[in-house]
């Protein structure tokens, strides 16, 4: 049986990245036949510059007759001026609201190797293990009404709706009771009940659902409190349910605080396990073209996908384990190089992790 | 001439921490002649359960006649099942609406006595000094509309907006600007300006009042980037400008980087530089009435209410000398507790503090 797998370079690093990814793909699938089809198509503003817009047609439908999807990144300083409503941005968001991939896990992990390129003191974050869970098709990012009107009195007035109901916060609050249940059973809430009314419905609907999860210890923290505590003590969490927005910004902090977000994969899932996979990094314009981005972080989104979307736990595991062996090897990308370890490019590492597998 | 300063010492350990700050006040007072005249009124939590209101009008009524207010602390566990139009918290907004106080100041500053209380390397937050310049009276905080409803299928849905005019953005922006000046020059505005429209506004405004402040270095940053800036390299920003959501989180994740948000006073302004002043941190009901607290950052913001609101400059620098002169002598409660210094409660604080004047 083939499973059709999608691939997304999209922008900045995005396409050496995808690169090195396949490159792994390719040759796992050819000493285990795993039945990999693997094809290529244009988004954000790759898609833009051939097409004119960031989400073609042929792309969405690509993506939704395939088995998975790995994304590189979208969007950098050349699109920054275009209208908001063609976007490199809107090509990601097009996506993920197209295929209803509502799920957004985000795991936040100190690898051991790299502990010291944090920027927090070892004993705060030595085996932090959080898992983000964000909600991805709703909330403030595609509430309507929406847009900058003028108001009577001459002056422009900006505005966005945040808006959730009551099944999009059930389908994303049972991907996270789930998931706490596989973990270490905590799962913490984060909502800003004492402010807005779509958080109160949020906490209220976490509290229903709590009684079909007896060995899931739910608990309930304000964002802004999150925010600190994952500064304070981070390794108090377990998994972490949030809306689009809070999960957006909590993520970024989450991943930044084991130093090597170059590293963190993630997961964008629909109702049925199908997802797309990518890198918690962006599109690194700064660094593009350069053939110093780390490729890790999209090979581990690559083993993620095998496990969650495709069923090939063991191909998952092979490549896990390389990643781990070229960490081992001592083999660095500059963006977690510290003394005494081997500075490498894109694409050696990629060779590296193949050699490993 | 005398000057009225409202006390508002809240919930938790709100009170406790006050009558600290009141004592330095009066001391002051006595010593100096600053001609102040302090009275007291309930707010929060401890208005609720002594009328029923959050925010009751003789309250109101008293911090609109006063010529600035220091604030304790609202809210906690007690009130958190009360219907949100009631709760703690309306009583806080309704006093900064109330009053127009659209400006909030909130400095992240790490005291070189304290560099260990840090949960990051010495190195990444040594001489961290960050001014957060947050709107305070607009945005998805007050935006209408706002609820819960019930939709057509019959399953509710909760929704609140987030808006800013350009008035809004406009006078949050020259506040932010006026600080730099005084400051590094170096004002970075916090979007999602990718993603919200009401941010593409604010970013526009921002950039047109930038050419009015050309020995400002005007830049933007996407807010879930700028968590993650927060925790890898905060001494890269100077002053931070952002609407009342995003700031409530940066903020408190900023404070959280010193390790002694204990310490952190605040301050929220209207047009006219009437103030009302109060620590960063919250009511902490775990700790309320042990005596334990940490008094300092209510009394470093009533040194800011004396700068800011009352022009006794004198007074306040006398204030902060005096909070660094009991740091220096070893004097720390729990929260910013070490080994090898001398922990204290929250009483015997603030009076080496009056000592020390
Ligand atoms: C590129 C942007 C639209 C996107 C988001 O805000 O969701 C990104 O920051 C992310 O987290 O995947
Ligand atoms: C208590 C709460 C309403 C308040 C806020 O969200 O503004 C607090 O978190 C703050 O930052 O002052």
């Amino acid at each position: 049986m083939t499973k059709k797998v999608l691939l997304l370079p999209g922008d900045g690093i995005g396409p050496e990245i995808v690169a090195e990814a396949e490159k792994v793909l390719k040759a796992l699938n050819a000493s285990e036949g795993l039945g990999l089809e693997l094809s290529t198509a244009n988004v954000g503003g790759a898609a833009i510059d051939a097409s004119g817009v960031p989400l073609p047609d042929d792309t969405l439908a690509a993506a939704k007759a395939a088995d998975a999807i790995l994304l590189g990144a979208v969007g950098g300083p050349k699109w920054d001026t275009i209208d908001m409503a063609i976007r490199p941005e809107k090509g990601l968001l097009g996506l993920r609201s197209g295929l209803q991939l509502f799920g957004n896990l985000r795991p936040a992990i100190l690898y051991p190797q790299l502990a010291g390129a944090s920027t927090l003191k070892p004993e705060v974050v030595s085996g932090l293990d959080i898992l983000i869970v964000r909600e991805l098709t709703g909330g403030i990012y595609f509430g309507q009404p929406r847009g900058i009107r003028t108001l009577e009195n001459g002056e422009r007035q900006g505005y966005n709706t945040y808006v959730y109901s009551e099944s999009e916060i059930r389908r994303i609050a049972k991907v996270a009771f789930e998931a706490a249940q596989k973990r270490n059973g905590k799962l913490c809430s984060v909502d800003k009940a004492n402010v807005l009314e779509v958080t109160v419905l949020w906490r209220e609907i976490l509290d229903d659902m709590a009684k079909d999860y007896p060995e899931v210890e739910l608990s309930h923290m304000y964002v802004d409190n999150a925010a600190m505590q994952l500064v304070k003590a981070p390794k108090q969490f377990d998994v972490m349910v949030t809306g689009n927005m809070f999960g957006d910004i909590l993520s970024d902090a989450a991943a930044m605080l084991t130093g090597s977000i170059g590293m963190l994969p993630s997961a964008s899932l629909d109702a049925d396990g199908k997802g797309m996979y990518e890198p918690c990094h962006g599109s690194a314009p700064d660094i593009a073209g350069q053939g110093i981005a780390n490729p890790l972080a999209t090979i581990l989104s690559a083993a993620m996908m095998l496990r969650y979307s495709l069923g090939l736990t063991d191909a998952a595991d092979k490549i896990e384990k390389a990643v781990s062996a070229v960490l081992d090897q001592g083999l660095r990308t500059p963006d977690i190089y510290s003394e005494g370890t081997q500075k490498v490019g894109t694409a050696e590492m990629g060779d590296a992790v193949v050699a490993a597998l």
